[in-house]
C-alpha cells in the first residue's frame, strides 16, 4: 500500500519534508496540505504535489478520509493542537520538534496517546537516524563498556540577534537532550550549566558559550559545551567514555587536501548539512510504520521528557552552577 | 509518473536491484521478472514484487507493452543480446557490468545506440555515485590544479581458487578503470603491468598482488595496486597530485575507539559493504533519467572503453613490463 | 664552563637525570651524589658517575664548593629542606615535584628566593617542554583568539590499592594544574569537583573517574577528566577553544597500520614513555641556566600555586559539586 | 672519554654540527676546524668552538695528535680524499652524503676500509635516525608480515633552475634509496622511470615528477613518487605493504585547528625541518662508536651501493621505462 501523507504546515521543513515523500523515499505519497499562508501550500501543491488537495485548516486535513497519516511541520505553538487531532483521528502523526512549547503541552500529548492505547506519534528527532551516531550507539552498547562519561560539543558559527541565552538550551542543546538519553538508554536526574566569559562575538541577552552538565539515574556525568557564536564552523562532536575504553562520533565525510602548507578536510558551517541523510532515514521510518497504522522511532514520551529537561536545563542558567534536580513521572508501559 | 521496471535475471543482484525499486527509491515499480531459472524470478515476485507478471524470455519482458524500462542483471554472456533488445524497443536500459564480455560485443552495442540516436543505456559503475568519488572529483576540478599522478589502490582480503590473474583486471581493476576515466575526464593511451613477488595467501594460478600503470592522454601517469589476498580488509584508496596539491578519498565512515592500547577504527572486510549507498543513488538517476526516456550516468561508450582498456592490461599481464598501447576509435557526439 | 652538578636522591628519578646529564645533554656533569641509603648513590657512581664523590648528607653536598648546581630528586617530604638549603648557598636548583608537600612549605621556599632576589629555583614540571605543549601553546597564542574553554583529560590504565582519591589531584591532576595556567598564562580563581558513579575497576578508598573543574581569572573554564583506571591506556588530551576556533594537543608519534580488519595506532600504556623527551629538554634548560647562575622554566611561584590550586581541588572533592575559591596572595616581580 | 673531533668544512651543514657536538651532544667537543675559506672556520670558532684549532688543510687536520675523530662537511667532490685520508689514519670518519661523487670513488673507500680491517666510516644518511623509520622499521619487521610492496613519496615545493633531471636522484631520491634498503633489509636489482607529463611549475631542464621504480632481490616492488615542484609543502610519505597489512610512515607532530571551516594541520615547507631531530640522533651515534674507536650506522658499503643504484636509476631515465640493471658486487664481511 502507499501511505496518503497530509502535510500541515509548508514552509522550509513542510516543503522539504514533502519532496522526501514524493521524490526519494518509496512507499508514501502526498495528499494532502494545509498552511495558515494558503500561497505556501500552494506553491508546494505546483512543485512537489501536484495532485494534493489543500485543506483550510489542519483539522480538516487530519478528519479527511483521503488522509492516511499526518505531518507536523506548521509553527511551533500548533504543534500540540494538530497532534493531538490526529491521535484523537486514529491517525499517524510526524510532529517536528518541539512537541509542544510547554512540558505540560506534551504531557498532555502523552496522556492522549496512552488513553488511545497504541503508539501513533513520532517526533522529529533526526539525530537518532544518523549514521554516525547510529554506529556510535552500537560501539557504546557493546565494545567499550558501560558508559561512564560522556564529552560532547555543539558549535555553530554564529546567531542573530534574537537568539537569546534560553534558546541555546531549547533549539540548540534540545538535539543533545534528546541523542544522548538514547545513546546511553539512560534518564537524566539533575542539570548544571557553567558560563565561562562570554566570546567577543556573542550579544547582550545571550550567555555564550555555556557548558551544561547532566547526571544520569546511572550515574553517567555528561558535559556538553554549546557555542553557536564559535565563528569556525558547523561542529557536532560526541566522545562516550566506558569501563573499557572511548568511542568517538565520527566526523563528517570530507576530502582530505594537501594544500597551501596545510593537509586540510572542510567542516562544514550550515547545520542543515550535517544530519541531511537522516532525514530521509527518518521519514522512511515513519513511512513504513505509518503502513500498518502505527508510529517508530522518537516517541511522545521522548518529546515530554525533552521538554522537562529543557525547562531543568534553563532553571539550572540561573542557578550559578548550582543543581537543579530532574523528576520524570512513572513512563507508560507504552513507551517501553 | 511511475516508471514500470522490467529485472531480467533474478539472481543476487536482481533481487537486490528489485527491492531496491519497490521499497527504497521512488518513482519506480517492478512490473516485470524473468530468469532462466523461473523459481528464482517467482522468489522475488513473493517476496518484494507481489505485482510483476514473470516472463519466460528476456525477449518477451522487453516487448512487453506494460515494461518501460529495463533491468539487465543476468549471467554476464547473455548481456549483450538483453541490451541490444532493448535499444530495439528504443527503452532505457540499466546493464550491470559487463557492458558485453568481449570489446567487440560493447562496440555493437555502441554502434545500435548511435543508431538509434539518443542515448537508452546506462552501465552498472556504481562508484561514479559514491559520495567519496563525487566530493573528490569537485576536489580534482576545482581545487589541487590539473592532474598530473594518481596513485591507487584495490585491496580484498581473500579470492577463491578459480580467481585466476586475468580476473585482477576484468573483475577487480575494471571499477578503478572507469573511475579513474571519470575522475581525470581523460583517456588512456597505454597500460603497463609489474609484478612484485607473489603474496604467500595467493593461488598457483594467480599472480597476486600486482601494479597496473595507465598513461593518460593528457600525460597523467596512473599507478593501481590491485592486491586481492591482502588479508586485513577491504580497502579501496585513491590520491590524486595536482599542479597545486593533492586530494584523496575518505576512509569510509568508522567509530573511533581506544581500546586495549590502540586508538582504532574498523576497516570493512567486505566489498559489498563499500558502495552499498551509491547502488541506491545509481539506480535513483536511471529511475529519473527512463521517466523522460532516455538514460544517464556511465553510457555504452564508457562499457565499451572499459573493455578495450582491460584487453590491454591483460595484455600487458604478458608484457613484462612493457607498455601495451591503448588505442580508441572515434567517440561518437552522443557521448559528448 | 661546564656545570658541576650534584643530585640529592639517587632513587629512579635522580639516577635517570644523572644518566641524562652524563651521557645524553651537554654543559654538566655529575660530580656530588647523595642518599639516604648510601648504596644507592654508589650504584649510580659505579653505572653513570664514576668521577662523583658522595655524600652523607644533602646539606654537605650543597655547601661542597666542587657542586655549582644541585638536583633535588628525593623522596618529597624532604624536598623543602634541599631547596632551602641550596637557596641559601646561592645554587641553581632544581626541585622534583612537589616543590613542597604543603602550600605552606612552598610559600617559605618563595620567601626565601625573593629575599635572595635571584631566581635560583626550577620545579619539575616537564609538560612545559613537551614538543607538542609547546606547539600548542604557540597556537594559543596567535590563533586561535582568545581562550574560552578547555577541555582536557588525563587516563592511566591502572593505579594500585594505596592510590586514593585525593592523590588524583595531589599526583596526577597536578600536572594539568601547572602546564594549562602556563598554557593560558591565566590563574586559577575557583575549582570544582563532580563524580560520575566509580568505575568497576577502581577501588573502594578511590572515586574515580573525576571531573575538575577550573574557572580562572580571565574567565575561562577548564574542564579535567581525571580516570585513572581507564584500562585502555596512558592517554592525555587537552583541546583548546578560543574566540576563533580550536586547536588540541597532538597525539604521540605513532605508526598507523591496517591490520585484521583495523585500522590502527598504538596508545601507550606507560606513563614515563609520554613525556620522556621532554625531560631531556626540561634538564638542558636548567643547565643553561645554571651556567649563568640562575635558574629559568617553571619557578617557585609555580610550584606554590600548584600546591594551593591542589588543596583548593582536595577541598572541591568534599564539596559535592559546589565552587571552593582559590585566593592568591600578590605575586613578587620576581617572577613576572 | 670525551672524544676530540675535528670538522673539515664549516659551511652551514659543518658549522650546524659543530653546534651539535658543543651545545647539544655529550661526549664530544670540537676540537679542530678547517675550510678552504679560512674565515668561515674562524667564524665557527669565534660563535662555536673557542677552543678549537685551525687548520689549512684537511689533511692536516687529519693527522693531528690532537684529534681522535674527523667530521666530513666540506664540499662533495672533496670527500673521498678527506675519508681516505682519515681511513689511512685509523680515525673514524663520519661524511656528509655523498661518500663520493662517483661509484668508483665509493670503491675506492670501501676498499681501503676493508684492508683496514675495522669499520671507521658512517655515512650521513640521517634519515634511519629519524623516529618515525625507526618505529616503521620496527613494524615492517614484526607486525605486517614479509614486505611485498612499497609506496613512497618525496615532495618539494620548489627548486631552482639549476636543479635538473639527474638531481632528482642524485640530491632527493638518494634519501629513498638508502633508507627503503635499510627498511627493507633488501638489495636492488633493478631500476625504471616513468615520468607523467611535467608540472606547469617546473623548469626546462627538469623534468618534474617522476616515479622511479625500483625492484628487490626478495621480489619487493617500490614506487617511489619524486616531486620537487609540489608547491605545496615539504612531504615524505612511505607505506609499506606486507603478507599481513600495511604500515604507514608518520606524519610529522602538528598541532589540529579548527580555523575558518577547516579542519588542519601545518605541513612543512622547508627540508630542515623534517629531520632535524635525526641529526642529532646520527651525531650521537657517531660519538659513542667513536669513543670506542669504530663507527656505527650507515656504513661505506652502503654509500657505495646508493651511487650504484643512483647511477641506475640515471640511466633509467634516458631507458623509456624500460628497466635498467642493478648488479652489486659481493659484500666485504665487514658490512654484514
Amino acid at each position: 500500500m502507499t501511505v496518503r501523507i497530509g502535510v500541515i504546515g509548508t514552509g522550509a521543513i513542510g516543503r522539504d519534508h514533502a519532496r522526501r515523500i514524493n521524490q526519494v523515499l518509496g512507499g508514501a505519497t502526498v495528499v494532502a496540505l494545509s498552511d495558515v499562508n494558503r500561497a505556501s501550500a500552494e506553491a508546494v501543491k505546483s512543485d512537489i504535489a501536484p495532485d494534493a488537495a489543500i485543506f483550510t485548516t489542519g483539522e480538516e486535513l487530519i478528519s479527511s478520509p483521503d488522509v492516511d497519516a499526518v505531518l507536523v511541520t506548521s509553527w511551533g505553538a500548533t504543534h500540540e493542537q494538530y497532534v493531538l487531532a490526529a491521535i484523537a483521528a486514529g491517525k499517524p502523526c510526524f510532529c517536528e520538534k518541539p512537541l509542544a512549547t510547554t512540558a505540560d503541552g506534551a504531557k498532555r500529548i502523552v496522556d492522549a496517546e496512552v488513553a488511545h492505547g497504541k503508539r501513533l506519534v513520532q517526533v522529529g528527532f533526526m539525530r537518532r537516524y544518523d549514521a554516525g551516531y547510529v554506529a556510535l550507539k552500537q560501539f557504546v552498547d557493546t565494545k567499550i563498556g558501560a558508559p561512564i562519561m560522556v564529552h560532547a560539543a555543539h558549535r555553530n558559527p554564529a546567531v542573530p540577534e534574537q537568539y537569546v541565552t534560553p534558546m541555546a538550551i531549547h533549539d540548540t542543546m534540545i538535539h543533545e537532550i534528546d541523542v544522548l538519553r538514547w545513546l546511553l538508554d539512560d534518564d537524566y536526574i539533575s542539570a548544571r550549566v557553567l558560563f565561562p566569559r562570554s566570546a567577543a562575538r556573542s550579544h547582550a541577552k545571550l550567555r555564550d558559550p555555556q557548558i551544561v552538565i547532566l547526571e544520569t539515574a546511572k550515574g553517567t556525568i555528561i558535559d556538553v559545551e554549546i557555542f553557536v557564536n564559535c565563528h569556525y564552523g558547523y561542529d557536532i562532536q560526541c566522545e562516550v567514555v566506558g569501563e573499557d575504553g572511548v568511542a568517538t562520533l565520527p566526523e563528517p565525510m570530507a576530502i582530505q587536501t594537501r594544500l597551501g602548507a596545510k593537509l586540510q578536510n572542510d567542516i562544514l558551517t550550515d547545520w542543515k548539512d550535517r544530519f541531511i541523510a537522516s532525514y530521509d532515514v527518518e521519514l522512511q521510518d515513519f513511512i513504513n510504520a505509518a503502513a500498518k497504522g502505527t508510529a517508530a522511532g522518537p516517541n511522545s514520551w521522548d518529546g515530554y521528557v525533552a521538554a522537562i529537561t529543557s525547562d531543568a536545563c534553563v532553571a539550572a542558567q540561573e542557578a550559578e552552577g548550582g543543581a537543579v534536580a530532574i523528576n520524570l513521572p512513572t513512563r507508560s508501559a507504552l513507551y517501553n
